[in-house]
């Protein structure tokens, strides 16, 4: 008799990942002139854990899958200390984790600062703990728990900020941490968090469910628990596969368009390297709203107080001529149209 | 005393729309040689209108507003015939149409097919019938009542089919009909329904509640009273205008990808008009899907009936070529590898 059909659905997941980081990793390393004549070390993979149940369910998967593949497993759980006893809690997860074989296993202690609003805040300090582990450990992948649901939530966050498609395109299933463009990766991003519970239940490990998760002062609790069902009452079962899929679209599209005005730019340059209106008027009014704000965050205006109406009030001085004075933008930056160039420039 | 705020946007709103329908007007007046030496009559602009708040505005704003720039206005009502006593609602309509100085004003009959569930079948007979009445008065333009309310239920039913940036740019300011490119004018997308409701009271203007309207049958009604409050709820009140945002956004980024992926399909066809493998590996996936989209639609496969999933499963006879046999998709239509050639054809 097989797995239970949920444990064989994320330990293939993790198969998969673990497949691609063993044909990227052979790669790097017949590139690099083999002196010493001696096998390279077996790549260390490592999963990040809360305890709860979707990473638990990773982490099971990783223990059972990476051994078969040569591959070492390991494991972090970052102590926020947001809570009283989160500590100990930490202390708890790096047990099951050992139990499960995973080795090296730690916890990291962050301090969670305020910068961004408490999501944010404490996202920060978790990928700067994971981004050093990995590090420390000389890890080559760090598996992250992220759900086809969570990616949903992240689509709705991103809708409900309006900022266009890029902010649409929700988690990546391979992103980068410094110095290393392909550190995390989500191996179950497209599978629901109920085959991740089942997962964990059908392999009796305990898992916590963090008061966070169910507190409605936060955005994406609201969203988990009001919102999406209430989406789901209104269009049907589907909504969370239909955002997710227009995650991966998103992202490919907003890719594409990016890469676009990244080779537009310099046409639309004159000898002196300012913008010229003329030509970026010809250009589609997707892609030049797109060298409009490379060109303001590249003046100094923060990516994330830069706004699509900022945008639009910059792409009236092209497409809205009628002698407007300078634009303010965050940062102190000012865009104003000077003899048929765009001037954008700290003011 | 000006009039109250509401009924001044409503008429803000629609004077903008005028104006444009005029510059583009006399340009294509001027364009025509005048051998009678006679003044061109002057446009004439229909409203399409239930008796609905939204559409009584627009009624009233455009009675209003198409005087003073030598517009005529008229307006058309639509019986569905879905309920009792619809004709004798569509004469009360005409009347009140009227009553606003509106000439001509009629009532159009249609005939509500099955085809594609009862709201789209609804919305083809509604425009067929619209269609007909402008090209039987010559009308310019038909001025439509949807709401930036309406434009963010667009936007979350196309987020349920996950097809894609195009299904989320939701309903243009300007779209076309049958021969006239630019009939169908939008002159509240960027307006909510409340402001619509409120110069309508200012007004004292009398309004009709479709009962389909909140109807929890349809799905726009449920999405209307459950699934729009609800999301509102969890991310703030400033989700409608994030949804109509995205949805002007996601319609640029659409268009420019289309063009993209029309220019070039050119650069990936052999001599014999065949797609090369390699040349669609070499370009950016969001530009070479739209491709592949394009040609399964020219090999005879219905639109509607092509989904995301269809054209990453083709996709993957470029990406992760294994020797897989032919794909089926909608129509009939077969995709296979062959030599290094993707070949689409009804099979």
């Amino acid at each position: 008799m097989g797995p239970h059909p949920a444990v064989a659905a994320i330990r293939l997941a993790v198969r998969r990942v673990l497949h691609d980081i063993l044909t990227e990793h052979s790669r790097t390393t017949s590139d690099t002139p083999d002196t010493s004549h001696e096998r390279p070390p077996s790549p260390l993979v490592l999963v990040a854990c809360s305890g709860g149940a979707d990473s638990m369910a990773l982490a099971s998967a990783l223990a059972f899958e990476a051994p078969k593949l040569g591959i070492r497993a390991g494991g972090v759980t970052v102590d926020h200390g947001l809570q009283p006893g989160s500590d100990l809690r930490a202390d708890e997860v790096v047990l099951r984790l050992r139990e499960l074989g995973l080795d090296p296993v730690e916890s990291a202690t962050v301090t969670v600062g305020r910068e961004g609003g408490p999501e944010a805040a404490a996202r920060d300090a978790r990928y700067a703990a994971l981004d050093a582990a990995a590090e420390r450990h000389g890890a080559t992948a760090v598996l992250l728990g992220h759900t086809r649901d969570d990616q949903a939530e992240t689509v709705l966050l991103g809708l409900a900020r309006g900022s266009g498609i890029r902010s649409l395109s929700g988690m990546a299933a391979v992103s980068g941490g410094p110095g290393a463009a392909r550190r995390y990766r989500r191996p179950f991003l497209q599978l629901d968090r109920q085959t991740a519970r089942k997962a964990c239940m059908a392999q009796s490990l305990p898992v916590w469910d963090d008061p966070h998760n169910a507190d409605p002062a936060y955005t994406r609790s609201r969203l988990r628990h009001e919102g999406l069902p209430a989406l789901e009452k209104a269009l049907g079962k589907g909504v969370v596969e239909a955002l997710a899929r227009t995650a991966r679209l998103s992202r490919d599209d907003a890719d594409a368009l990016d890469a676009w005005a990244g080779q537009a730019e310099a046409s639309v340059r004159d000898a002196a390297g300012l913008l010229e209106c003329a030509k970026l008027y010809a250009l589609p009014p997707a892609v030049r709203r797109r060298i409009l704000r490379r060109a303001a965050i590249e003046a100094g205006a923060p990516a994330g107080s830069l706004f699509a109406r900022h945008i639009e009030e910059v792409d009236r001085l092209i497409t809205g001529w009628r002698g407007q004075g300078a634009i303010n933008l965050p940062g102190k930056v000012l865009a104003q149209r000077q003899g048929g160039r765009l001037v954008i420039r700290q003011g």
